[in-house]
């Protein structure tokens, strides 16, 4: 081991608890980003890691307007044309701390209880976005970094990174880099290291459906109208067949096989009928008979009804024939499926299917493309085997089932792709009461991220 | 004809006046039984009728408790035992005003525009009841009543006659009588007298299905687990067939066929395609291919979603996988399916298809036994030949797709059939803004009750 690294890994050792004051202090500012009230709270945050980029030696620190709140950018590009750019992303916003009353600790005053942090934030993601700049902090103190490095700290991912759409084609030879460092996914367990390398797509749809021109008396009408509830049920009972395959017209056509070694990837990962089951409480699971339970979260497609509404739904027994009906229907996508293609399936099949005794409508209200970044990436292998170095065992691979906006925008607008790790465990309760951080694990992927900038230079 | 009923008839003619006054009165009580506030205005307008009654001859007049408003009850039994008794039932409580903003005249003072007199209740059906009170006014003060009758006015019809199936049987003697002249149901059209002979039955149901433990994020989940909103969506789609017939088993079993002579009465009214069509405003009206749209409403049963939630419905593309799913289900029945019977065939269905990937429950709500009327009984030809005298031609006979609660109680506690007829007009605007009566035909409707009687007698 060079004596760089390992001076960098000493510092880092030494300075553990200095880290972990650091966290305490930015998780302390209440930046609850879809919370009007906390706008400023928002500012605060974004300012104290631009003081914080200065101060661990970073040039040209300044925050960047939103359309909602200021992104942070800093840079240090001294390593010179031959090295790689890292554009190192993260997120200082939270989700709101509510219900309160459920909160062992208080959510903004982190709290070490023996290995863990209790506190909003800790693990998603100021915690991550620490151990980031603790990683850095410790290579520039020692001797100096391999590779050049961009930051970008947005704060609206828990509100669906909505400028970001805007922003990131706007600056995107600021943030030009060969590939980012995306400590926003998780590990699958304390001892098992993972790598993300696939991410859901989503397109997302109202549906409405309407029947009559007002409600009717279910007595006076039943029998000579085509209820619209019962229509839109029709409708979407139509959308999966017996087996739960999904029957939009072409739906299937653009989906990637799971590979061979993809497949048994998969069976190695601890998330099987057991885990599921534990998790989600069901009698049984469900879903395409042929696909692992963890490969139809990851790398299969899906189409949930999110939500259904119709008629009187109180108490007692309202006996109306509903003049309309609306669901709110989702779609996760893999590669290489699209949002709009799947849009036109769905109104293609809704053109097939719909009867002439209703009308109907179909809007698409959100889109996020799908992600995947190649396995076999020198920066996918730089991180798998800082990984490997620090836990002793090889990472595991995961397709996860969500979505990340900024993953698939930077793909777009600066061509980088994104090597997706984190120390955010399962059990870390994040956007709930009672969010913790690891904290031996914290130490771990600090270390590992010291050792990725080392394998990259 | 006798010159006791022409006497009767001329004193309806010139008392027309009065008559309407009479109605303007009970009008200005608001006496909207399902509104608290409203309690002491039920009171009142059951003491104006008690007093009524009272002053048009009545004997025995009583205001008699019940669990919520009070049944006003009143009697003249001079008649002899040879003569049928009658009893007339009628409610004095109306449905609540809003959105008062719609009305062009104020609800509780009841307003003439030439022959239409505006107000709450007018149709539905203080007029109604007032003109069987004029009726018998008119036989009483020119002669005495060819048959035997009682009263019985309940305040609390719009709120499902919640009293009565407990009230009726506490007073089966009170009540005792041959049959029930119920003035409660209306005319096709004003020239088109119509006698109501059937009534659909209801089993109404709350629907309950319960999938992981609490809401999923759809992304991580999507995939494994059967959407409950899903699971339930399937159940019910499965309940009808592609004809739109009902798929639980043995629900047809018990339906009567419609005789041809039925189906040419049927045929004969003027609730034909277009009707329907331009009533609901619906596209395509459809249903049952083999059954007349009036005989879908009255002689077939049906299966509404009166409705349905699940997941979130609010504006927005929130990603969840819902915990739970409800639906409220009911059938409107026809002779001689039962309410319980229809509950066990529902609960037959959802033991045979739901699937063990979900929980589920079924709750019956509300029961109510199907009634229908032998066409051929004396009362009902009286009512007939009644009604063709005063309008020329022969009335119409209809079953109606509703339920009227007493009907049924009526049958089952005291053994009295139902003739079912009245003024109303499917113009009339009950149960919305704008309510009116048809002076024209109230007016017939006070000389058929008179020929009624002496064709009774």
């Amino acid at each position: 081991m060079s004596d760089a690294r390992q001076q960098a890994l000493d510092y880092a050792q030494q300075n553990r608890e200095r880290f972990l004051d650091d966290l305490v202090k930015i998780v302390a500012i209440p930046s609850v980003s879809m919370q009007e009230e906390h706008k400023d709270d928002l500012v605060r945050a974004a300012e104290w890691l631009a003081a914080h980029l200065t101060k661990i030696g970073m040039d040209n620190v300044q925050l960047l307007p939103t359309g909602k709140h200021p992104v942070v950018f800093g840079e240090w590009m001294k390593a010179g044309d031959g090295a790689p750019t890292v554009l190192i992303y993260g997120h200082y916003d939270v989700q709101p701390v509510d219900p309160l009353d459920l909160w062992k600790t208080k959510p903004y005053e982190a709290t070490r209880q023996g290995d863990l942090l209790y506190g909003r934030g800790t693990s998603d993601m100021k915690g991550q976005a620490i151990a980031t700049l603790a990683a850095v902090e410790s290579i520039m103190r020692t001797s100096s970094l391999p590779v050049n490095v961009k930051w970008l700290f947005e704060g609206e991912e828990e509100m669906g990174s909505v400028s970001m759409e805007a922003f990131l084609p706007k600056h995107k030879d600021l943030f030009a880099a060969d590939f980012c460092l995306n400590p926003d996914a998780g590990m699958i367990a304390a001892d098992k290291p993972t790598i993300t390398y696939g991410l859901r797509g989503l397109a997302y749809f109202d549906v409405f459906v309407w029947g009559p021109e007002h409600d009717l008396h279910s007595g006076l009408y039943g029998g000579t109208v085509h209820n619209p509830a019962q229509a839109l049920i029709e409708l979407i009972a139509g959308m999966h067949d017996e087996n739960g395959s999904i029957t939009l017209p072409g739906f299937y056509d653009p989906v990637r096989p799971i590979s061979a070694e993809e497949h048994a990837d998969m069976a190695r990962l601890p998330q099987n009928v057991a885990f599921y089951q534990e998790q989600t409480g069901v009698p049984q699971l469900w879903g395409e008979p042929n696909y692992l339970p963890v490969e139809r979260v990851g790398a299969r497609p899906t189409l949930e009804v999110n939500g259904f509404l119709s008629g009187y739904t109180g108490e007692g027994s309202k006996t109306v024939l509903p003049a309309k009906a609306m669901a709110k229907i989702s779609c996760r996508l893999v590669p290489d499926q699209t949002p709009h293609e799947v849009h036109k399936q769905l109104l293609a099949y809704m053109e097939a299917n719909a009867p002439k005794t209703i009308k109907w409508e179909v809007k698409l209200l959100n889109a996020a493309p799908t992600a995947i970044t190649d396995r076999d990436l020198p920066a996918v292998k730089s991180m798998a085997q800082a990984m490997e170095t620090v836990w002793g065992v090889r990472p595991l691979f995961k397709r996860e089932g969500g979505s990340i906006p900024v993953v698939s925008l930077l793909q777009d607008t600066v061509g980088a792709e994104s090597v997706l790790f984190g120390a955010s465990l399962p059990e870390d309760n994040v956007h709930a009461p009672n969010e913790r951080l690891h904290l031996p694990t914290w130490y771990k992927a600090i270390d590992a991220i010291i050792h990725f900038f080392y394998n990259l230079g």
